[in-house]
């Protein structure tokens, strides 16, 4: 065990609200504990209220349709339920543009950090003045994907930590290059802090230890550099979507 | 750290061959470490190599071929590289149909088991006889994804172990419920496991301690109920390919 990965939440961090000064919150729940290499993953939500990104909404939808940039795939059940993957304007593709309508107060919405990869940054440049430690920091939301049930979480924002061990380039055992190449431990990691963060407990801080290679300087990459580009992406608009819009070509081809 | 999550790679796991007994080898190089609630995670490719699931093929575009029940997406790259997204025989989307060319004999390629379920069941059946712990198994696999780069491991086997994290019906602390309903645990056990494990040291098998209570009988879905159906997956096929469908109904719709 002695490459063991430690991860653990951070108990006492109460009720977040606009202003509060995370960083000095954060490093109070973990007092002493921090070492270098250390990466804080930090649920969006605290991060969010932090910021005072609450909205004022009657109707949720109203929120998404107005963080949406474009819409990816809509979908109504059989049940009346209403399912929008939409692209946001953070470019993160997900269903409800990370509005939040959870643990906020009534009549308000929660939508997401207005930088996520900016405030990870100042999390952790403060988290190291502060502790002497030099940890990073991993602003994690829930995303659903495609065809696969249930969510995990995932990093939207990123500070001081690799987004992606880079493994191109090495080879295997026989000497060929490595098929896969481009392991995503900034959404490894988060979704590991989801296994003791967990969503009722009010743990929203977790602390994963052995990992001290992936951290790195402040102006690494960012967890937008995880979003692949529209011109990469095979599955950038709905299946259901696609082929309207071809069929609506199709038919106006007609000579 | 009361509830802390460990995390760590099993030691002197070596080459495994055809016919191999996964059950002992992993059992003797866990010794007497293992606890009631411990989660296994294994890489489906010792699963694989222990099920002697080796095929000769000089083009592992033709075994991807073989593999293949239907192309999701397909596309070449201006630097002339290929990318399949398919449905393989199992039901999972994925580049390549799980079809593995590194660190396999000259010649051949690996296939994924033949049922990664029934396989992790095996595991945990033979684990739990052999260890006295009751323990669940995961087989993994590292899995592209739709909209974000790099990759993750997920479970494509389950065995005693939870697969998802059922919130459905629970209220956050204002009594309304939670939005998120479905952590998919088992894809964030697999995670977590990949940063100990990583892709070049040979430890094809991890342990997850702590989430005891993700573990239980031998008769839990597996890993296939993650799969969403096509019917629900609004991601079924590619933008491009669902444009052409649908631009050849529309010019086909001509009166």
């Amino acid at each position: 065990m002695a490459e063991a990965l430690q991860v653990w939440a951070l108990e006492g961090i109460g009720e977040i609200r606009s202003g509060d000064d995370l960083v000095a919150i954060i490093a109070d729940a973990a007092g002493d504990t921090l070492r270098d290499g250390d990466v804080l993953v930090v649920t969006s939500k605290i991060v969010s209220k932090a910021e005072g990104r609450f909205v004022e909404a009657d109707d949720r939808e109203d929120a998404i349709t107005a963080e949406t940039v474009r819409v990816v795939a809509e979908r109504t059940w059989p049940n009346g339920s209403r399912t929008r993957i939409v692209e946001s304007r953070l470019g993160i593709i997900a269903a409800a543009a990370g509005v939040d309508a959870s643990n906020t107060p009534d009549g308000t919405v929660l939508l997401l950090p207005v930088d996520p990869d900016a405030s990870a940054r100042a999390l952790a440049t403060g988290l190291r003045q502060r502790t002497g430690a030099e940890v990073g920091v991993i602003v994690s939301d829930t995303l659903g994907r495609a065809w696969r049930d249930g969510q995990t979480d995932c990093a939207i924002g990123a500070g001081g930590v690799h987004v992606f061990e880079d493994l191109r380039g090495q080879v295997d055992a026989q000497g060929r290059p490595l098929v896969v190449t481009q392991p995503c431990v900034a959404d490894e990691l988060a979704a590991a802090a989801d296994l003791v963060k967990r969503k009722t407990t009010g743990r929203p801080v977790a602390v994963v230890r052995g990992r001290a290679d992936l951290v790195g300087p402040l102006d690494l990459p960012g967890a937008r550099s995880i979003l692949r580009p529209g011109e990469r992406d095979m599955f950038h608009t709905g299946a259901e979507e696609s082929y309207a819009a071809g069929y609506a070509a199709g038919r106006a081809s007609r000579p």
